[in-house]
């Protein structure tokens, strides 16, 4: 028989990695719900027609759809699949698919039961997604999301909060050295009137974001080379020497969107945001307005974020959000503005086991192990065990009486720290003999003081 | 637009409702760690062949198939669907599927493995699992299993430890009054014996346990019918008067089965469970020993479990397990024992929620909202929540500054018990006024009583 497998593109996690997991996933939901934002969960799986056609044409190939069950396979398109048309038929035989984000669950969520919401509606939601992606380094199948999102409110100090947000929970993972860079779709559309091309925003915002590495000629020669005209390029001149604290940075641009209404709108947004967040003070995150952060341009009506992770890791986009105003209206509810945030668990994990940021606490390991001498002895270890656990203490015992050397060795590959035996000698004095495996060191112990050991 | 649902047998969970599930969930892992598991998570989909034939003929049916995506559909076998064989149909359309428990993934994670493992391994495991079944009250399309399982020891005091662990949870939960029911395969193998027909001891269980319900001259009319021999019935008189403390129930098992071996065998399993289970103690639950109990029957190998909910509440099982000799054969890893229970989650909630167990502190409500009294008052709020949330409280603002009645009855509707107000009287002293919802008592405190005030 062939060993066997999972699906390309899934994982695995064992004990360790679900315990590093498991801190992350904790760290993000204690922050969400301090402020102030609350959990929902939805089926992982949801009627085709509510995630057909929301994600483009490529993110349609990319839904898991489920086989239909049972005489349904019957309905099969037949005509379809003759005629290649391979959508039509894979359709005609399923009628469910597994979420491929947490976005549109949420706006069927809310439009679903939007009579027993009360709003503003904080919602935070940490499940797994799936997408028949082309699995490759870090890029998986099946991954988690962890999402932030608020409803029902235009209120910019969600904007506000939002970065706070980020500083808290990287601060609490203690990730010094994040940047969370901001930008506004509105300023991205000033800056489009500004060249007199909103096609050639993105060509844009591309070359621009090169500024660093091929310099203001190769930027403009990009630019040139993509028909972006002389005179247009002339115009946004300043975000060529955009530096500066994030004040200069917006009197840079009020004077280049002074003819854009939607522009100046853009502005005026991002001061209140980094106004107030600079002066309410971040922990250790930085702020910093990148005009060519541009993620998610159709999507995206007003702030725009993108995390980065510590400069010495080259990892990229370890978060990123915006505000969309009219996130519910697929569903049929309009005018709820929205705005939100996501963690990418994945590359936060990489980013803390570069940097070997993971305490040493998180750890699923027994605290001590208590060795099997034969039961009578194993009667005594588990009459301790019982009431070690009952105060909260992580111990266990060997389960049966091997050779010492066995048992010892079993405890050293799970990394328990601490052995604990009893035999005759011991139990006559109603002891325990405690070994520290790191030391070597021995010492008689009675429950009670066992108990203080494990305690602290 | 038609209101947008979910499919059927399918559920949205609302904060409150994750906040008591994740209370649930959090007592069995805390309780599951302190006994040495560990955690281990697995891929929602798993390749077919790992699946299929696992479940037996009707489980194959109820596990959900994932539609191949892409070109891959025009492998088709449209000479499966004309010969109207649905599932060679179905099969060609799909190489993956949902998992259908929690057991079959566990063994196929040992065997892929089994040279990083450390055995015994003691793993838990708490993830969603799905099944194409009838949805009905109770019975959902997709839900969450709760397991801890040891691989790699015959030892009994794993049996031992988790009646404990039922006792521990349920105990923790304030659940009291759980039976932990138990008995044992080799027990029914040795009335099958004794019974001579080994073929009727399904109808054999199923009349017995009617005992109570039929009397013991109901339940032998019903045996008779079902073709068991009388003097069989003769034999087994004592299982018709089967009370008494564990020891007399031993007792007449032992006479009983004096004849078979194995029967004799299961004795003796259950006596060292049971009496040293009994000599540690337990909190709140009871054990009892259930001849009647056969679940699993072609799994299990040894001790069966099944734990029954407080006799107030109708709703039959909350938990149940047992002891199977070769879960990692059907994958090519033999003579590995295991052993393992599992908690029912939706059950366990219904039966918390129907004795009102679940403690008022479960919630994700914010602990106070600040409201909002214009751009300056909003700052200096937020000022104050800033430092409250870096101290670990939960606190929020409404996030405009809407008339005054809309923002109380938002703190009302959202069950959060305490505003905050402060205007210019309150800046320019520095302090906030707190209104307690419930009396309607004001109070005005400075920022280090309010941080007190929250932290009690």
């Amino acid at each position: 028989m062939a060993k066997p497998g999972i699906p390309k593109g899934t994982r695995d996690f064992s004990p360790a990695e679900v315990a590093k997991r498991t801190y992350i996933i904790n760290t993000i939901k204690q922050n969400f719900e301090k402020f102030g934002y609350q959990p929902i969960e939805t089926p992982s799986f949801e009627n085709s027609e509510t995630l057909l056609g929301k994600y483009g044409e490529e993110g349609d190939r990319l839904i898991f759809k489920i086989l239909n069950s049972g005489d349904k396979v019957k309905k099969a398109d037949l005509q379809a699949l003759s005629e290649n048309n391979l959508a039509r038929f894979s359709n005609s035989l399923s009628e469910k698919a597994l979420r491929y984000d947490l976005t549109v669950p949420f706006a069927r969520y809310v439009v679903q039961h939007q009579n027993e919401i009360e709003f503003p509606f904080k919602r935070y939601q940490i499940q797994p997604v799936w997408r028949a992606d082309n699995p490759q380094k870090g890029r998986f199948r099946e991954f988690y999301q962890c999402d932030a999102d608020v409803v029902g409110s235009k209120s910019l100090w969600q904007e506000v909060e939002l970065v706070q947000l980020y500083d808290a929970v990287f601060t609490a993972l203690d990730l010094k050295g994040v940047t969370v860079k901001i930008n506004n779709r509105k300023i991205l559309s000033g800056i489009a009137e500004v060249i007199g091309a909103s096609d050639k925003l993105i060509d844009f915002t591309v070359a621009l974001d090169k500024l660093d590495k091929i310099g203001e000629d190769g930027v403009k020669a990009e630019m040139l080379a993509k028909g972006i005209a002389e005179d247009a390029i002339q115009k946004v001149q300043p975000l060529f020497n955009f530096t500066g604290t994030t004040n200069d940075k917006l009197e840079k641009l009020a004077q280049l969107l002074q003819t854009s209404e939607e522009g100046m709108k853009g502005v005026e947004e991002l001061r209140f945001i980094t106004t107030n967040a600079e002066k309410l003070g971040l922990q250790t995150a930085a702020l910093d307005l990148d005009v060519t952060l541009a993620r998610g341009l159709n999507y995206y009506t007003g702030a725009i974020f993108e995390v980065a992770a510590p400069k010495e890791v080259k990892l990229g986009s370890i978060g990123g959000g915006g505000r969309y105003d009219d996130l519910t209206g697929i569903f049929g509810l309009k005018n709820v503005s929205g705005v939100g945030i996501s963690f990418g668990l994945d590359r936060i994990y990489l980013v803390l086991e570069e940097l070997n940021k993971f305490p040493e606490t998180v750890t699923v390991t027994s605290q001590a192990i208590f060795l099997n001498l034969g039961d009578a002895e194993a009667f005594y270890a588990m009459q301790a065990i019982t009431t070690l656990r009952r105060a909260g203490l992580k111990v266990e015992m060997y389960p049966e009486a091997a050779k010492m050397d066995k048992q010892y060795k079993h405890a050293e590959r799970r990394n328990i720290p601490i052995t604990i035996t009893a035999g005759k000698n011991e139990i006559e004095k109603n002891i325990f003999t405690v070994k520290n495996l790191q030391t070597g060191d021995k010492t008689e112990v009675t429950l009670q003081e066992l108990q203080q050991l494990l305690t602290k």
